[in-house]
């Protein structure tokens, strides 16, 4: 099944996406198992927000062998974790804006992103795997200059804009088993093993959930293997076999008067 | 004003807390300027929440100049911010939990925390000034083997119950005017100038939201001065003049069968 989440007049609601129509959802399928159908509307011109608003946000960092080895970094001996902010958030479609103030790299990095769906301590693996309600798709958008002479990630990775998700949560595919492709204006820049990770979301989950709590809606971001340059008037897409196809086009973000 | 969140059989519940009675409100004071009262129960005894849950937790880290001086840390050329994760909160007397497998330091950082009340973005100064809807106390529990050992802050600054906040929200105080201090057992262990900061919090507001859009409910804690040495069995105390005393009891968790 495929949830995600649409603005209708400017409000929130959750939806079940088929081919051609999607079908607007009385609740939230994170919170009951079978929400009323309050109707449908057509796929096509919807506005698709993030699919979830997380409580807390993980993101993993280095966690593809091959990238590790580019960036020169060690081998994590244990699954980390660290955070994004839901300001960041925007969906399918919608722009990512890149700061005036932005010099050097701006790339795209495509992620799978588990969507938690029950609360959790001190998880077995068994656990872990039972309690992903499903995977939807990130683009950790990375302004490279900021994230080298900041002493945090706040504005390098977490402007508004820079972490695109969506377009939808899929509950039925084998997401590991999958391969990641990210392309921009049509031509692909990267493509890799969705699960050649070094720590896969259990794995992280277990680790996580000794002294952290999950809860239904936290979403964690899984890494990438390889980033792409983005340039103002280019459109990312990223897609993972089996989730779908999270596009957005890039624009120059005016230095003044942009309205939240 | 103070407003709380109160849990009233399991429930998250508004209230305005007076001398002896809390008003059960009928809606969130963040969303509407005088909600309905629906009743009143005895402060004596209340269940204390975290006064908000924020959509994004933002932490400032060395931000006093005599914390700065006593780490040998450089003083921030501009202002910056971490982020703090939710699954951390706790509310007024509820118990810091230490895991079983901390070692070494186990500390409390007092903390002014600034609660946003306005959506906003490319805020001037006087906005930032307009944007607080108040200000609450904020004990920024922090296991230091674990945050020196790993990579990122999450088990050590944010393990369940390692961010103590409350015990309310004062929206008439001159904050920055105030004293903070710090006490174990009713001993004092710190006290400070709440104001003496590097960078204020409407420095911060500024240049956050030349990148990042504030919303309604957000937290910005403030850093701390001085920090103290904690143990399972101590009772702390970060009381801010003017706002009110955040206390909780230090327990150590045990490493099995823990619920959430």
């Amino acid at each position: 099944m495929r949830y995600a989440r649409i603005s209708i007049g400017g409000r929130a609601v959750w939806g079940r996406v088929g081919e051609r129509e999607i079908e607007l959802l009385a609740g939230s399928p994170l919170q009951e198992a079978d929400p009323d159908v309050l109707g449908a509307v057509p796929r096509e011109g919807a506005h698709w927000l993030p699919p979830v608003v997380p409580s807390v946000f993980y993101a993993v960092g280095m966690n593809y062998p091959r990238h590790i080895a580019h960036a020169g970094a060690a081998t994590p001996e244990r699954p980390e974790v660290g955070y994004r902010a839901n300001n960041a958030l925007t969906g399918h479609r919608t722009p990512i804006l890149k700061p005036a103030e932005v010099t050097g790299r701006f790339e795209a990095e495509p992620e799978l992103v588990a969507v938690i769906g029950r609360t959790l301590r001190r998880a077995t693996h068994d656990e872990a795997r039972a309690s992903i309600f499903g995977w939807t798709i990130g683009n950790d958008i990375s302004a490279r200059t900021w994230q080298h002479q900041d002493r945090s990630f706040w504005r390098s990775k977490n402007s508004d804009t820079f972490k695109p998700m969506g377009p939808w949560i899929e509950t039925d595919v084998d997401a590991l088993a999958q391969t990641t492709a990210l392309r921009v204006n049509g031509e692909t820049r990267a493509e890799f093993a969705t699960g050649d990770m070094v720590f896969d979301p259990f794995d992280h989950i277990v680790e996580l959930t000794k002294h952290v709590t999950m809860h239904p809606g936290d979403v964690l971001w899984m890494g990438a293997e390889s980033t792409c340059q983005l340039e103002p008037g280019d459109t990312v897409e990223v897609e993972i076999g089996g989730i779908g196809v999270l596009s957005n086009p890039v624009q120059l973000e005016e230095e003044r008067g942009k309205q939240p």
